[in-house]
């Protein structure tokens, strides 16, 4: 089945929850996101969300990324699934309600990865949503595992593996800082925002940062981006840009010129 | 991949919901289910529950089982999508915040249908759900078909359909009235229950009863009757029990006695 090629959203948890919080919805800026994706109008679109406050902590608590080892994780599994059903099922309020043709697609009703990587997806009943003109919405999810009995699964392998599989005409990472800096923004005030890199230079910047951690010096965000390398080697672009500020989204769905950083392969 | 024969327990939407209102959950309900099934703590276990005032009402608003027809329909099976997620979610919270390891399965996300009839099934999910001691819950959903772009899924049609594929040791269904009657129990005082029917004896009463049609003279009965006739032909019994009477249900899971219309090959 052949599709157009589609352009793909990624949402950071950080953006649609309170990460200090637990279960911390933000709501208004749900509504307010909806509200730009519901204007630009973008055909072919994939929204694909993290998890913030409501997936992270729960699978910390039972560490179910790092795979079935004891029974009493088992709840902390269906304790993870079902707090990142209730944030998607917000955000489908928000889009639902608004009159988005939106429908929620669950990773680990379709996905099964193989020691945390991606082995098997079902993906046809996203390239029908596509087809008829709906707005497919996924999230990092905790999945099921040949290797490790479960697993999480993080949007932005999801957001790589979905690019390259549609062969993605772009892909915008939505987060709450202004793009990817050569420190951590949050901590270091010199951090210098890079505007463009290509394929060579994310390249010289991993070697020189070394293997992505949860606390790289980039405040999290090289990990992020070092999933997306397959996609941008296939020649798709991934634009990062501030969805916390308004109209940022927006302008990157429409195309136009937004602050950020632009990764192209060349 | 093997497993243990699994029971399957139907839930009914009248069961959870007030089929007279509009998104209208009964939590009570599906607490004191919870209860009994966490009580009963039958290994193998699948719970697939009906969509009842949630699922119901905005599929026949947009006429969504007769598939895509125009554009409106499409916020239509986007709603009713959206609002089973609604539902499943509170019989999930009633479930885990019970300390029960129940992992939903989303069927639009692992279902494609033909016309209609279950064609794909993506049943690694499930299978590894068994494998590993969680409880999957499924339920009824708007999904997609190759002929007819979308259609509805009843859960009756997923129960039949997973009995037969993994040869489950019994089917319990789960339902607001006692039982199979020969005529609508709701409406007929004189109606008769049947305690007990064979294949050959569910077959001449088909018969005599025709098509099953929505408004059966059965109270709408036998039409998930006949839905679960190739899983009976296979040698798996259907137990038909009132789930609204404290501890039917959980005498049903237990094997004990209960009243209910028991269905076998012979």
């Amino acid at each position: 089945m052949s599709v157009l090629k589609p352009v793909i959203l990624k949402i950071g948890g950080s953006v649609i929850t309170d990460k200090k919080g637990e279960l911390a919805a933000r709501t208004q800026e749900m509504s307010r996101l909806v509200e730009e994706i519901r204007k630009a109008s973008v055909q072919n679109l994939i929204i694909v969300h993290g998890g913030g406050s409501f997936g992270h902590p729960v699978a910390q608590k039972y560490a179910i990324k790092e795979g079935f080892k004891e029974e009493n994780q088992k709840i902390g599994f269906a304790e993870t699934h079902h707090v990142m059903t209730v944030l998607n099922g917000l955000f489908m309020d928000a889009l639902i309600w608004n009159n988005v043709s939106a429908v929620s697609i669950t990773p680990s009703s379709c996905v099964i990865t193989k020691k945390g990587r991606i082995q098997r997806f079902e993906e046809n009943p996203l390239i029908m949503l596509l087809r008829m003109g709906f707005l497919p919405v996924m999230y990092g999810d905790a999945v099921f595992d040949t290797d490790l009995g479960f697993t999480i699964l993080s949007g932005d392998q999801l957001v790589s593996y979905i690019a390259t599989r549609l062969n993605a005409e772009r892909i915008i990472i939505g987060v709450d800082v202004d793009g990817l800096y050569d420190a951590d923004p949050k901590g270091e005030t010199n951090a210098k925002l890079f505007a463009h890199l290509t394929l060579k230079e994310l390249k010289a910047l991993q070697n020189r940062l070394g293997e992505p951690t949860a606390c790289d010096v980039t405040g999290g965000m090289f990990g992020k981006i070092a999933e997306l390398i397959p996609a941008i080697e296939q020649g798709i672009s991934a634009t990062i840009v501030n969805a916390t500020k308004p109209n940022y989204i927006y302008k990157a769905l429409k195309g136009e010129k937004v602050e950020g950083t632009l990764i192209e392969k060349e």
